[in-house]
């Protein structure tokens, strides 16, 4: 860690500063310019709240040199992280696609989506039974009985089950939920984080709308200082000024990703971009840029679907993109 | 709400459109372009769930013209609600000057900033015990001990408390908090605003570092339809490139949410650029834009606080924006 | 192109308002629901100012049905824009590699690289010979020698140029090369654009920092307006919050840009990233998300080369990168 | 400047890069850490472009210290800059309003509004003659018979004027015109901003839709490096995620710009917003943040005006708005 002292300090100021650093064990070093002092830090700077030293009044600036994610950390953790989920294994070479649709609606959807995607090699069932909506006028989504009806799926299919918790409270229903998702306005929920944490269950964690790579990390920390080790991260588009898609995917971070941490990165290219005939580009590019997974939602017969969502796949769509992007990574990995 | 269909829709097509529409009992008018057919739908609206009418496959795009929140919509409710908080008023013409610490330490550093800030015209005291931190291994509050110490200092000055809420769990602590405050984190947790919606505490609910107007008023529509109207808005700064301030503090968000919503609207100019230099300015630009009241990090005597907040003012300070502030306000009026 | 009418609006009023409408013979429909009229435009109304129809005291807000640009749109012009460059062809299933230098520094260095990046593959030369450069300090660039540089390695291999213009005063210096590039900083200099307009030349046109697809659309249209069609678009990242890259490369553009207009589109996943380890993947996915192009920035020997730029690949990367990405591009095309 | 070496540099690397700092003239000290080596460099440090430094092997990242800009640096020139503009000053306590209507449309349009602002306490002219447009098929401007519409209205009201420059090519046009505007599309066009350095004239120079405080002072030092001290830095509103207003008024640009420049700073809320309402509200802010003026656009009759801007005032909203922003600067300066 580097500080950047303001010209104005005095030799008192420095002193007391440098004392209050030794206090903490670490080692100083001090190099004078010729308008700035500048202190280097050596030993576990982690212990140090950056806001609160940037805080202090002689301080202009700090440089953190090393990251402040531990148990994410690449570095102390050189191998990929493998997540068993029921049979299935993500990460370290073990691509997955997760498909099914937004809501849960009737255990005749469910199950015939499941039989669908799992029929074009889908290896988990995804389905939203609590669903996070901006307006509370909107549908909330069936809750402990669209959770049923998953489950319903599962000992049909065999499929391992994804599903999103929005209340710490809820955690019971989600026994044999396989995999938990936390949406990206929960991102920085650090309540329901920690008790995520607490859990030994596989988390899926999605990235916040406005919330940078070393954010979701330090979310995805959250987790894993609890000793739930289990984070799956989640790319699924940030918020910025362009308004022709909902979101802009973000496909640099998963390469990014991939180097800072030795979690598994997936993509969701079906909320990134809220537009179904770009799922298919965008699954695409998300695998040729190296990530582990995709999330797709698939929709049931559409005829019959007056109101399903736009981003959704029809069963025959998905069928095709499942099978374009195993070429792709097929090329990737040559 | 307006609805463009696709050049390609059948008749067919469209007139299964118009029934669906009408057995929602709404009326249609159609306009029949030489590209597009336009559909105007008249009557309620707000039961149209507009995600899922862009997801129909012959509609090309779908235009809102009534507000999609109503209880906080100043269309149905034209004067300014005034909140009443203890023996204070917020709103309607009422400023009130929130201020406190940023984090709750000890209680003679809450009671002393309390006095001070108090003597200065501060009519609520602010403090956390419960803080949401990026890292987990950054402080996260005195918690219970801290409520308790807010509680010592509103006993000795009479001054009402406004503390933030993380965990709805947590509500049996915060009986006697006077306004709960929901941070920009939360904004979008439903759940959490849904349990706030079930008392009658005023809750202060703090813009989303990337949520739009809409989206705060329709968080504010998730605690009101829970029936607590008590709502008060805060603008905090929202995330954009400029790295020179920690956010970016949208001060036309102050004119046009009074526009659109009779709730009391405050500003954060601490949070919102994190440098205590610009809390001066920024604080005489949110009363000159027409905040109803603005709060304020107020930190103990800086000699003894080597880790206080970076964008914390001393009590003398806070004294001399009070004074100004109070300047402001009586041009603005004249 | 609907507007809504504010509710205050006075039959005297909206008279007026149709009367001047059907002035610019376009047929108005009117819709009147309970709280607003709405009035349908049907005929040519790219000769409405969106901004100034706004103005009218009792328009509420406008909606465009049809799409702003023109000559630049899919609807009008169908198939695929093929632009011929000396003997490549760009667009239409044609993929092309574009690799060089950021800036010229010596003839050596210039036909070094371009010996090499041929070998891999690349088609066409690219080279920076007048730099924009944020700081007046900084290096600008070798200017008229920097273009003889060029023009030199073309002669002795045969490869067209790709080179920036900053000043419509040095097209003359540009007369030989074969294709100009406008940066992102200057693609809404609409003067320049104009000048552009009238030569015949292929203009590489990239998307501007803080700038929309449509109002990419919008500049390329300033061009071809002026008579010149041959507009190759290019996606280089866009401003965000995040701040890992220098920018977000946002790959849905592609595919959105595809389906939107007929010209070629490429990719600069250099200066989109800013870091040259990014640079694989995301080419690799720009080609899996429908690319016609790919634009990389290749440096000379590394071991020389104390200040080469960040982003930059040697060329035994980029011969990596090229045999990557057609391996990625069959599988696309399976 | 302070650079931080990745792990893994050798000796060798290490004592290369030293002597090359040395060789620029810089002391280096350095700081041997448990993981990284930090070396400080003192001296004049502008001369190292830090992109460059940046992509050398064993650099992991690097901090400027000192401020990259110097001719717009308070550090080295602390007195306020008073800009003379025929009789009317600029700064160091100098607020003025520059009002007019966004496009000149005929001289009795220009006069009229000329005399009517100035009879409110206006004392500079603005009107546009060129004009900035996304289309190509919108409105461009009078051109040069606008400029001498401007000229005549100059002539019989005495007021400067100010106008805003497209093109180097046209600064002929421009030799009785008082102040010449860069639009904030051409924030970055450096070319133009080298010829503007050549003259006397001074700049109003806008800050980009997407551009840092830092990049709006680096783009004041192209023109100060020339030679033209005369410049005079705008904020008009930023791109963010926020589509009520065009753009986000940031207005802790002011405080910040008046502590890092000794320039003078304006503020355009009528731009910022582009909503008229929104006008007074945000220059009683902005006045209250330390603007040292405000321009604001004012049309004439709006009767007649079936097209003027959304975002302009009647003259006798700007009658109401000059003596509401005088009494907020007096409430300031108390």
């Amino acid at each position: 860690m580097v500080a950047v002292l303001k010209p104005g300090a005095t030799k008192q100021q420095i002193d007391n500063l440098i004392s209050w650093f030794k206090s903490r064990g670490l080692d100083v070093h001090i190099s004078e310019g010729s308008t700035h002092t500048i202190i280097g830090l050596v030993g576990d700077t982690s212990i140090i709240d950056i806001e609160l030293l940037e805080a202090i009044e002689i301080i202009e600036s700090v440089k953190r040199i090393s990251d402040p994610f531990k148990s994410a950390n690449r570095k102390f953790h050189p191998d990929d992280t493998v997540i068993s989920i029921g049979d299935v294994k993500l990460g370290g070479g073990n691509f997955q696609f997760i498909a099914g649709p937004c809501s849960v609606e009737s255990p005749q959807q469910v199950l015939g989506i499941a039989k669908r995607v799992r029929a074009s090699g889908a290896t988990m069932l995804r389905g939203g039974a609590f669903k996070p909506r901006t307006s509370p006028y909107d549908f909330q989504g069936l809750k402990a009985d669209g959770i049923n009806m998953l489950l319903e799926a599962k000992a049909q299919t065999g499929m391992p089950l994804v599903s999103e918790i929005m209340n710490a409270n809820h955690l019971p229903l989600f026994e044999n939920i396989d995999v938990i998702q936390v949406g990206a306005r929960n991102m920085q929920n650090f309540e329901l984080l920690k008790e995520l944490g607490k859990t030994r269950k596989p988390i899926l964690l999605k990235r916040g709308l406005a919330n940078t790579l070393k954010e979701l990390l330090m979310s995805a920390e959250y987790i894993m200082a609890g000793g739930n080790e289990n984070v799956i991260l989640c790319e699924r588009g940030i918020r910025t000024f362009e308004t022709y898609t909902r979101n802009t995917l973000d496909l640099s971070a998963v390469p990014l990703l991939k180097e800072l941490t030795h979690l598994p990165v997936i993509v969701d290219p079906s909320h990134a971009t809220g537009i179904a005939r770009l799922v298919l580009p965008m699954a695409m590019a998300a695998a040729a840029a190296g990530a582990d997974g995709l999330m797709i939602e698939v929709h049931n017969d559409p005829s019959n679907a007056l109101c399903d969502g736009a981003q959704s796949l029809t069963p025959d769509q998905f069928n095709v993109l499942a099978s374009k992007v195993r070429a792709v990574l097929e090329a990737v990995r040559k």
